[in-house]
């Protein structure tokens, strides 16, 4: 131990290397409700790629566990430290290398935070379009999660704007993959498989990202409807509309009233509207042309109204910006609300009315509270679980993830397996599937030394 | 040989076992110019998974080399068939087994091609996004490259648009990954490492491909500039105007005067502007509202000719299509203009005219003559060589790959590197990928059975 840490210091220097009392709590978890936190042996803050590749040679040489760390707002467990191994905290690699304006592309080190790379594109009229909700999160947390969030709809999720990485292997070379372009068919895509691998493969040290042109208008539209169904039943016309929706929601009836009144937000929905509704769908549109986006807006009025909303309100740009931002808090909420536990699953967007019914009696079954919003455009439903009894939530999440996949989903839409999620998974997945991922991981980490007990047990 | 024929015909029968004379030469070669046609001991022509799956046990069981074919339309000899292995031939996996309407996505085997794809979906008013430019191409083909194409500024490539695969392991599993949704975060991304794998990993059986909305209208504006590099500065121009062009493409002087002779295309451009011009940028707008298309075509040639256009032509559609189809011949014009390479190599796309004073000087240099075009929105730039001797050419070659390189590109942009750039590909590589990727190769693949020599070597 006292040789590591020695090892460890020759790299970064002794004031960058934390042990026992030296390491804050703040490293012992992530946001998840459920996972246990630890403390590592150490706690090492390299500020170069080199520093990054020069610790993992080390690790490896003495098969030391190595958790890399953004800003700890995962939700799966995936960066709660090992307790006999080494957590690489990425919170001195911060720089934003670059904006490139010609390309479209911003080069940025693993501990930016989202909101700091969304204030330095902003004066350039580009943005980075995932916005998981939590902006605080760092890019080497989203690259290593695949982080999702609420304009997956139009944008997709962080794989489709990662171009490029540099990346640490535990041999201790960095390699390059990608760059800044979006086409190539050059051999395997390290990019794509290192992206959303939970930290198990390699130790990302720089990301290049792709930017778009940032919206200057935007409109957000609230309907209620009387059922789940006619929400998602709404979704495939929207979008074929051909109005490139930024922002598809769907927020059930008992969570819109706690989010709201999480914020003291009044939407002036009259009552006998919102005890008519039992979910309602949030639209936001997006634009660089005043007329249009009304014009747009005035158009989806029309379009849900026929689709069977019980009214359609235009928010004022204000209160949408706080509905998203409400909802955007909602697992804060149900946290302070005492939930057990979050479930991000995914189904095909139109089998979602089926998969809540499937839900509500699971629900039942196991006597627990489920209440949800979700990503409806994109099948990706957020359900919080009220059930205290441990046992009785690990049947009732088991049931919840059989189901989805068998209506052709998946466990975790975008806050990863981690260790919260690894028995359902290594329990449902296709043992082909895990057989071949684990290969994978040999290829790269012969010595299992990357993030062990994650994702692949 | 007799004893392998009678257990491939036991899964499809005897009469999709073609050997000797009955396999046409159709069978031994693709569309690149320079791989050497061969014959294989069989050509198998599978109807359903499951016998792909057989066959690749049979064929694992006895280290049976197996090539993947769709309908032989690739251009790095990828398809070109082992002398003592089998091809898998898909043309009777021909079906397009769902269009889903509700969420968005066209399930399909893989030797369905792009135009019997696009036919299905144009009564919907949806579209598969991907136009490679030969449209006889099947999507197992074009998963298996990575296919790109001219709308990727706008849509990205095939690699974006598969949500999901079925595809048979060498131990005859078959497996799923991905589904009809965008996000997921649940183990390693199996879908994405198999996409561009050139039929090394597994055979694709099925693939999930995300749909968008079909635009009802579209414009073309043609503009020829000075300079090259006027035309690529003008690129993050056009796009950060946030009209989302669909196609931006250059083309050069010679290329433009060879394509549009071919088919006969007379664009009314003046001769003292052709003289005056060394590159054209087509410019190919689309939406759903006829006046809104109108304006934005209107808006653009007004940006272009800020940014210095000579001229700026909107096309009547019949010209703008036909000036489409003919950039898509440019292979064929250079094939039949006695051509004797061409290269995809993919660059950041501001480093363009940059890239190609480079080339001048390697052509300069192995004294042959470059003509080029190429999608300048994402760099990849189709270069046609003309040099008939050949270890010059492959000179030139490893030049204009090594620089395309030096300025943070790759190989190849759409094409693969097959057979025909494979030395190239292995030379100029970081050995720690290629070690990862045949690391990865042999966890699929452990007897090297799937297109050996291929990609990895």
């Amino acid at each position: 131990m006292g040789d590591l840490v020695d090892r460890l210091s020759e790299v970064v220097g002794a004031a960058q290397v934390l042990t026992g009392e030296a390491i804050s709590p703040d490293y012992s978890h992530d946001e998840s409700l459920t996972a246990t936190p630890g403390f590592p042996m150490a706690v090492v803050r390299p500020r170069r790629a080199a520093e990054v590749a020069a610790l993992l040679r080390i690790a490896d040489e003495r098969a030391v566990p190595v958790v890399a760390r953004g800003s700890g707002t995962g939700l799966s467990g995936a960066a709660v430290p090992h307790g006999e191994g080494i957590v690489v905290s990425f919170e001195r690699m911060d720089s934003i290398v670059e904006v490139d304006t010609a390309n479209h592309v911003a080069v940025v080190e693993p501990g930016v935070r989202l909101e700091q790379l969304d204030a330095a594109l902003e004066p350039h009229g580009l943005v980075y379009p995932v916005f998981p909700g939590e902006l605080s999160a760092a890019l080497g947390g989203n690259v290593s999660t695949n982080a999702g969030g609420m304009r997956a709809i139009k944008y997709g999720v962080t794989r489709h704007h990662v171009l490029g990485l540099e990346a640490a292997l535990v041999s201790g070379q960095l390699i390059r993959t990608g760059g800044k372009y979006v086409k190539t068919s050059t051999g395997y895509d390290l990019t794509q498989l290192i992206v959303g691998s939970e930290g198990t493969l390699a130790l990302v040290t720089e990301a290049t990202l792709r930017l778009q042109p940032r919206s200057t208008h935007a409109a957000t539209l609230l309907a209620p409807f009387r059922t789940l169904a006619e929400v998602t039943s709404a979704v495939p016309r929207i979008v074929h509309a051909g109005v490139g929706p930024r922002i598809l929601e769907y927020i059930d009836a008992l969570t819109m009233a706690a989010i709201t009144a999480n914020v003291d937000l009044d939407l002036g929905i009259p009552v006998e509207i919102r005890e008519a509704a039992q979910a309602y769908l949030v639209v936001v549109l997006e634009g660089n042309d005043a007329d249009r986006v009304e014009e747009d807006t005035a158009n989806a009025g029309i379009l849900l109204d026929s689709l069977g909303a019980i009214d359609v309100y235009v928010l004022p740009p204000s209160a949408g910006a706080e509905l998203i931002s409400a909802r955007e808090k909602a697992f804060f909420v149900a946290k302070a609300a005492g939930a057990d536990d979050i479930i991000d699953v995914v189904v095909p967007r139109a089998a979602i009315p089926e998969y809540m019914v499937k839900v509500a009696a699971i629900a039942d079954e196991y006597g627990a509270l489920v209440t949800g919003c979700g990503h409806v455009g994109d099948g990706n439903i957020h359900l919080t679980v009220f059930q205290p009894d441990k046992s009785r939530r690990v049947g009732l999440l088991r049931a919840v993830y059989q189901q989805g996949m068998a209506l052709g989903g998946a466990i975790s839409a975008e806050h990863g397996i981690g260790t919260e999620k690894l028995d359902h998974f290594l329990a449902l997945e296709d043992p082909a599937k895990i057989d071949l991922m684990r290969g994978i991981k040999a290829v790269f980490d012969p010595n299992g030394i990357l993030n062990p007990g994650k994702l692949l047990g």
